[in-house]
């Protein structure tokens, strides 16, 4: 039997963002609340002698042909070795047989993907219809991916980017309102960011708050997605009190890595506070957004149905391309 | 930077079952009591549908190089399409960049290797050093290779295999007389195949009991390596109790996965008590069998750290060969 090899650049080639992929996370996270997914707790290694992590994700998602194991390694003094601290690859394996069909090397292109896709689910899914103005905290490979995501589901005609540095905040800037043809400024102040803004997207690996309760207007959507790990915070933990609307991709991650974990801890919920998920609003089996003034965030932590769902699409997309290497 | 692919092929070129692999897989039980390991819980993922289940191992080790995720899926419908039920790979990461290194495509074969490995590995430490004649319960692949591997660290001179069907069990002690040039004999009573015996070794997928604790002579020692998951049960839970010493893998693991687990359920011993680890009596700093009359058993549930160690041996050996294909 042959295993199909994609390298990064295979993979860059067959899949983008664009609707198609942000359709296939929409369904994805749907399926979470519409079919019988299994999705197991991530398994988490710590390599402290080299400030490294690895993170393993999977899920396996009724209909679809194929899951995912996806290994996310984070090695944060590579930096210092020239070397870019994300990693990692996918493996594809049949849901029928367990038998490996794709080695996705995409060193953590696709998680890039379907991290920046889930933004506009949420977004999609919370935001008023009418969003036209995103802040974007974080000047990252995400703060761009975000927005872009973002384009694609609401009629965003200007954008406003915070970053700790504000030379990185202005390129930033500069070069999103270049590529996405609308008016983009860099702003030195989280709160003056925050002002009049539609849709507020955090991407920061923050430890601390860099977004305050009392700066939120009434219609805003927040998405967080910076928190993935036990001691990030971007958010004040005040923001999901005072939120209409709190929402988590999912409950049992989010309590632990996500927004979540710094609002129980501050005990301004209790950690069985029940939360709907991301796939039941979008499923449409619980309201979302009840009113246009409703404040409404979104809390996400990356789940494994992501992985399996886009690397279905992008091992796809490659054969239909014939890009790849069979083995 | 290019990522060597080995086939399964290369891999069984390069390592086989011997007294370099089994030394390998005693360093790496002996790491657990002597390094700063790191090894997760085991992330599992069933998938019902298909009879299928997924298994993901890792663990760091200090002093070596490169760590490994292992992937072993169990599909155990694929004998109807006439297919293997596992499967499987193994990926090197660079320990200390994260860096995906080589991908080792040996569909479970280097898993067999070093379960096999850990049961000689045990033999070693706890049985005694004239053990000559050992019993195999069960007649598949590790029934096979626990023979072999007995027979590089003890002198055994005759075996018996029981197995639930005769004719595998004749047929199995036939191929292995052979194989090993020493008598073999087929059983068909479980109680004839203990008596007598030296080593006995449990390699079935048994949901209850084959071996029984009345059965047990003083001096014989017991290593039950069949049980891995929360619904098998190999040896009776009164061996448990009745053994001067039980020896764990891995007590979180074989607490949930193993024997003990058994021994548990039926109260025998609690879920609090403390067993040593069989790394810590490879290393010498708990005391082994302390008599020749010793009735010992030791619970093989199977660990990352044989796989991170087993591939870095595979991947050392095959770059000598120059075999597999850059990537």
């Amino acid at each position: 039997m042959s295993i199909l090899i994609l390298s990064e650049q295979d993979l860059r080639q067959a899949v983008t963002l664009d609707a198609e992929s942000v359709s296939c996370i929409e369904e994805a996270i749907e399926s979470l609340a519409t079919k019988q997914v299994v999705m197991p707790p991530i398994l988490s290694m710590e390599i402290p002698e080299f400030n490294g992590e690895v993170d393993v994700k999977t899920a396996y998602v009724p209909g679809l042909d194929s899951f995912a194991i996806k290994i996310s390694p984070g090695f944060f003094d590579n930096p210092k070795l020239g070397l870019p601290s994300l990693n990692g690859l996918m493996v594809l394996f049949s849901a029928q047989t367990g038998i490996v069909e794709a080695v996705l090397l995409d060193n953590g292109y696709l998680t890039d993907l379907r991290t920046a896709a889930a933004g506009a689910v949420a977004a999609k899914a919370l935001s008023r219809a009418d969003s036209k103005v995103a802040t974007i905290y974080g000047t990252g490979l995400q703060a761009r991916l975000q927005l872009e995501a973002l384009c694609l589901v609401r009629p965003i005609t200007s954008a406003r980017i915070w970053g700790r540095s504000p030379d990185k905040a202005k390129a930033t800037a500069s070069e999103l309102s270049e590529k996405l043809g609308i008016d983009i400024k860099a702003f030195e102040s989280e709160q003056e960011a925050a002002k009049g803004a539609d849709i507020l997207v955090t991407t920061t690996p923050s430890q601390s708050p860099i977004l305050m309760a009392d700066w939120l207007e009434p219609g805003q959507h927040v998405t967080a997605m910076g928190s993935d790990a036990d001691y990030k915070n971007e958010i004040e933990p005040a923001i999901i009190g005072k939120a209409n609307l709190y929402v988590a991709d999912r409950l049992t991650q989010t309590r632990k890595l996500g927004e979540l974990r710094s609002a129980i801890a501050a005990a301004v919920v209790t950690g069985e506070t029940q939360f709907p998920e991301l796939g039941t609003i979008v499923a449409g089996t619980r309201p979302g957004r009840e009113t246009e003034a409703d404040i409404t965030v979104c809390d996400l932590t990356g789940m494994g149905v992501q992985d399996t769902a886009i690397a279905t699409l992008a091992r796809q997309r490659a054969m239909a391309l014939k890009a790849g290497a069979e083995f």
